[in-house]
């Protein structure tokens, strides 16, 4: 968003038709294809332009490299009346986490809450799209996943974490829901791409390169740098960012028979999987919780809203005139873009274009 | 611990029935005093010296002050096969919480999942007691809180949320556990303490002064100014760290009834409470899932043994020679003192003994 690269402006529809046709393209079922690229869209959509389209590409290799079933086989291998196991067959993870999440929300709908761990999956996009399906049910709703490690624990040289994303929706009344969506690392990748384009420098704290001292180049990553954990250093707190994103990994690898750590498969096809890999594919976590499992409806609703209100009108410091509500910036730049198209810079649009000749699509 | 201050050395059982005398002289009948002697000296013996016995006078100023009931009638006020809420009627948190992961525990065995609100509570002690109560079940173990306001949510000037601390505990094979136990913060307050008596500056990002500014002056939180969430600024991800304090100040204060935000009532008696308030008393929120509701329990327990021992290995940063696991510290602490005996510091144990003193009771 705060890129100066020339970008073009598409249709909401536009992107989501072409993405379900390249989709297709690849062998998956109309309704599948229809889903994925909804959820990947979604990305674009609310301004987290590093999950979306931009990806679609790095989707239709991993394919080719042999490493997404079009046609899974998604199953329950283990379950609870509140919890249970689900097997993505190698399945996009635009498709599988959704359908957990379902499970999720059956479970909740039942026993007041359900807890879904899945193994044998790809990356799932955006990890707010799937917590916010709980939104309409009335329910609060959980989603991360783990990823290609890309971050160092606290007092580490070795990449043993992915940037492993938490997502948590919670319903309001009148105000528009609570949605938190956030990567476990002081930054995504994607910001530390955009300083390289500008010739910046990176703020310390962010990353560290490949001996395990801090750095401020901005393309540290490449040269076997490494992410670091929201926090930063010890003496920031990112021995706290390390707990979360080994949590999430713990949840979405650990629980369910995924791989996990270093072993997590990396999105890009060109590298190669880990050898002896300790589980299936990549793992998710996803869950909801009724929120009148624990209170009214109504009076949960408006206890939110008077959350929501309060903190939305708290004094602001020097310089900012509104404290925001977890999700206000994706929410407001999805009302821009769905009517004002979606910005896509030059450089992915080019992408589109080739993948749409490779396949014959017009995008 | 890295204090210079004098100290003195007190065994476990010396602090301990010390402790159970005090909440006796309460009136806290016996068992749930023992109870709540033992949580709160499980922070010394860990090592968060600021959650322990030097809590205990202000326990005592609560009760004098009314808002601590010695004999509450804890009840559950709304529930599903796999949520609760619980009413603490005043109790002492520290009686209030493990009675409140005693149901998530029970609510787990039969439905894989148990998740409790709590209400009407006041501080209950360290977070990780609390979660590790599932380890010995073959469960995870969830803990959260909200905490008097001190912290300001990114962009604000005005302390919103308490250092609001999250604890997470799962069950290893033949490692020991994994226990995360944080607040989400920057750091905790006591760390400023020990900076002002050493007369030291803080490093940027733990606090912003009344106005709203970055400051590095350790005394700022008595001057009106706040602690940072985890992160710090906008640009280290601080506001991440408002998103993990926030989700707490909501799982605990606005499912349950509790207040929340602004609201929460203080620790220390001479604070008034809010006025108009939101809900009842303090929040909590408490949860436990079985292991073996995702997966069959000794596959779970060795997947996680080989977390443990791959993120214990990983290649260190220069001048460190090791990884640690979440839980570590603390359970090393632990392990020292209960042989040892628990440093408190003079300021700590003068407290104690007048303590002590004003109730006929001998340290």
């Amino acid at each position: 968003m705060t890129e100066i690269a020339a970008e073009q402006v598409f249709s909401y529809n536009r992107l989501h038709d072409f993405s379900q046709k390249v989709f297709s393209a690849m062998g998956v079922p109309e309704a599948d294809a229809s889903l994925a690229a909804t959820v990947l869209v979604s990305a674009d959509l609310r301004g987290v332009d590093s999950h979306g389209v931009a990806r679609l590409s790095g989707y239709v290799r991993l394919w080719k490299a042999g490493r997404i079933n079009p046609t899974p086989d998604i199953k329950v291998v283990h379950e609870t009346p509140s919890t249970a196991t689900v097997d993505g067959d190698s399945g996009l993870g635009l498709v599988v986490a959704p359908w957990a999440m379902q499970l999720a929300i059956k479970k909740a709908e039942r026993s007041g809450s359900g807890w879904v761990s899945v193994r044998h999956s790809n990356h799932f996009g955006i990890a707010g799209y799937h917590a916010m399906l709980a939104l309409a049910e009335n329910m609060i709703g959980v989603a991360m996943t783990n990823a290609s490690p890309l971050v160092t624990p606290v007092f580490s040289r070795e990449r043993m974490l992915g940037t492993n994303p938490i997502a948590v929706a919670v319903p309001a009344g009148e105000e528009p829901p609570f949605v938190a969506d956030f990567a476990t690392t002081t930054v995504a990748n994607g910001k530390l791409e955009i300083l390289q384009r500008e010739g910046k420098e990176a703020p310390l704290g962010w990353i560290q390169n490949r001996d395990g001292h801090p750095s401020t180049r901005p393309d540290e990553l490449k040269r076997g740098g490494a992410l670091l954990p929201l926090g930063g250093d010890r003496l920031h707190g990112g021995h706290k960012g390390y707990c979360l994103g080994a949590l999430v990994d713990i949840f979405s690898g650990v629980f369910s028979g995924a791989n996990f750590g270093p072993w997590a498969p990396p999105f890009v096809s060109f590298l190669p999987l880990a050898e002896n890999p300790v589980g299936l594919g990549l793992g998710h976590f996803l869950g909801a919780m009724r929120l009148d499992g624990f209170r009214p409806l109504e009076e949960a609703k408006q206890a939110m809203d008077t959350w929501i209100r309060r903190f939305r009108s708290a004094e602001t410091i020097p310089g900012q005139n509104r404290v925001l509500i977890p999700g206000d910036p994706e929410r407001e730049t999805e009302a821009i873009r769905r009517q004002q198209g979606i910005p896509v810079s030059d450089a992915v649009a080019e992408d589109l274009m080739q993948l749409g000749a490779s396949l014959s699509l017009e995008l």
